[in-house]
């Protein structure tokens, strides 16, 4: 019997079903630094202790994308090896801060399964949590892929698709505990706007460009020991639909966040992820605008030093966005690669 | 009002006037990884905790132009975004060490002003301080740069230009307290030559040549939060005038002092940079070869352990430098980069 | 008289002398960030300080080649800056773990000197030793190069060839001190086959394949402050034999461990190196497959929580490996590029 991991298929997937996944991973500044330079980031809380202790943190915590591509990597050898299309995330929340020394791991519960009508793939729906070293929450989200089945013939499991909200419901947020952005320093930051200063409906052209190279993108994914195969070999993927590695999402995602500092400086922390697109794939060579709406705003229970905004910011490869390309009637704008949509927190006044 | 930053246009420059930049930024191990998987440093005190032990520090402290990219990188958002041409530093003094667990930010003071003829552009002269989390100064230095003018029909200000030194008084150079390096440890270092066995006028070619990548300059110039437009955006730039990412000049200056340890492997710290002069342009692909000529020597006072060597050194690009490429009577050989002049101190015997 | 180091050649040599090499390196978590992003490692062991504590460990130790390289990289500008061949490796043992903190230093003791028959080279036989800031042993191993004379006329050294064995006997493993892998977490760990599971001849096909960029090898390299030109080079390559970089055969035998987790995900340790052949140059470009066979088994005296399995991995570029390509009658087959001899340590159940 053959000792290398040949993932799970569709008919392995059972509702209900807790996957343990390896590798627990601590964190470090190490990881810190690597993300810092490879996505260029410049949120005051996630570059400076001193800004981290002054809101009442023991240091600077690590970017919350970083910790989100950590859990989702350890998911990717049990989940979507056999995966032919990542469709969707869902109820992302972000529990609470993840600092260096602290050590992720991540288990998913299969909370749906629908076969396609192909007879060949299906749609697997997983819960997926990751947790700190102390056994608390850190991330927990829904995540849907379309996976191979072994075997055409294994018969369909009950459809069972499981009922997810369009957005994280803001009362349900995790405001930052035990910390107070009062008097946030917003020249250290670097933008003057705050939380009350942004409008529904505003929308922000995030102006720069960066261009991926290959290097980087499989640095940043083996960072996170995620292993999908299509990132990382040319001599098969050469032969394969597109010719070339395809760029793991969660890259593109990580380039745009950095990207809206320049409109958003002050949107120090993710909160939430309610829902998350690629819609179409990323190359190396490829540059990445990126431009945002603000689709709500939400105060939090109890606090009136930190708000939540809901954004919609999109992605798009080798066209600048000061005419804000997105949602046509029917699909979207020709260069559009992401479309996310999330709830972040920003100092009030 | 758009919420992203434009940059500061000539016009909004004034003589006296303080900027503060934003973001401070913690230095880790990691950075120090990073900075030796770019560069490929060997100076022993930068390399080992034990060396810097053995003199007296704490730890091994971060290389010196690390330090100074991050204090440089933290002013392009404010000065430069909008900058036509770096056209100098000068009176560049390292005061301090910096090491993992500093935080270091940066103010910039306007020190002058002159318009340009064309009524399009102008140049700002500033003074960059970097200082640490204890507010004690790190680095300081001028730097002007030729910046466009908003609208060309805004008035010119008051012509304003500061009297630079040619070089820094080696009397005014910091020299490192609290420690001491009698009996420098010149196996461990790798070269035997100390500060007694350097003559005025002689040259070093430093012999190896390293080819530059893409991925790593972008890195680089990200790890150090440097904004500027031109090294990352392959969309734009490939439609400007080098059809190409420009290179930032201070990677050009690290490689050469990487590759200066051959030759110069006991010149362990930085203490002045007099004048630096990005000769020609450089871009992924170029090999950088580099040599230097010790253009003057110092004794510190109260120091018998350590002194100053004035050193120039030439960066050329695909061109090596047995033969001492430099500068013509008028402008530079072909393939010359880089002419930087910089004090550097080396344990005397 | 010259300050570059223009290495030692091959006169320059005599059995029995010691070269004391610079520079030793502090060894941190930004090492660790860094090894994971260019290698995508995912033994829980060196991933997970809480893994490394379950057995004992203060805290995770690093990879066992991340420090083999550096080790070996130090050894560079004095044994092998005018090798043209790196002929082999030999009974090299890893004594103890390295944790970040730790600084590494070796030193080479020559054991061996035989002129070729050209009289333009010979071969130099060394046996390297890598320690920690404590003067403890952390890795020894023998290498033979081939370096080019200085002067063909020089006179050929007495010929003294080292007698060394084919396999580390496994009675002089060093296994693990004061740990223990009773009840080794291999959810954890991401594969249920432990020591007792592996079969001599057992072949495994690692499947996976990743493509090496410039920047990638470039970035290892410097790391370990290996400064062997061929690596960085392309003004001077691309005229050469090649016509381009070669990558550091090191880098090779880390990317085919990385690969081996896929089946061999319990090999936490390597504990011997018995020999390691580069059967042929490696490019930017090429796609690394691998596959082993298991040689042999051994336990160790006095432990029941732990044993070694000798492994022999075998490396290609652009050749999946699911037939197992390898030794021809004569040779190698086309498109293996390394082969190597190893022991290493995996928990028993």
């Amino acid at each position: 019997m053959t000792k290398t991991n040949a993932g799970n298929f569709f008919e392995d997937f059972k509702v209900g079903q807790v996957l343990t996944h390896a590798t627990p991973r601590t964190v470090s500044e190490g990881d810190r630094a690597l993300y810092q330079a490879l996505f260029g980031s410049r949120f005051s809380l996630q570059s400076s202790d001193e800004v981290g202790r002054k809101a009442g943190y023991p240091q600077s915590p690590i970017d919350d994308l970083l910790a989100f591509h950590i859990v989702f990597g350890k998911t990717v050898p049990d989940v979507s090896l056999n995966a032919v299309a990542n469709l969707g995330y869902a109820d992302c929340r972000f529990h609470r801060p993840v600092f260096p020394g602290d050590t992720l791991s991540t288990i998913s519960k299969v909370i749906g399964l629908k076969e396609n009508s192909d007879g060949a793939t299906g749609v697997v729906y997983v819960r997926s949590t990751g947790r700190n070293q102390k056994d608390e929450i850190v991330i927990d989200y829904v995540r849907w892929v379309m996976v191979r089945k072994r075997d055409k013939t294994s018969p369909a499991p009950q459809t069972e698709v499981p009922t997810l909200g369009a957005v994280v419901d803001p009362k349900s947020l995790f405001a930052p505990l035990g910390v107070s952005f009062k008097g946030f320093d917003t020249v250290a930051s670097g933008s003057p706007h705050l939380w009350d200063d942004y409008e529904v409906g505003e929308k922000i052209d995030h102006v720069d460009g960066v261009t991926i190279e290959e290097a980087e993108h499989m640095m940043a994914t083996r960072l996170y020991q995620n292993t999908a195969k299509v990132h990382f070999n040319q001599f098969t993927e050469g032969q394969g639909r597109f010719g070339r590695r395809l760029i793991y999402g969660g890259h593109v995602i990580s380039l745009a966040r950095a990207l809206s500092f320049n409109g958003l400086g002050n949107a120090m922390l993710v909160a939430a992820i309610n829902g998350g697109r690629h819609v179409a794939p990323c190359f190396a060579g490829n540059t990445i605008f990126a431009w945002s709406e603000v689709l709500d705003k939400a105060s939090l229970e109890g606090r009136d030093d930190v708000g939540a905004l809901r954004l919609r910011t999109i992605a798009t490869k080798d066209l600048p966005c000061a005419n804000f390309p997105g949602a046509l009637e029917k699909g979207y704008a020709e260069g559009v690669i992401l479309d996310l949509d999330y709830w972040v927190l920003m100092p009030r006044r």
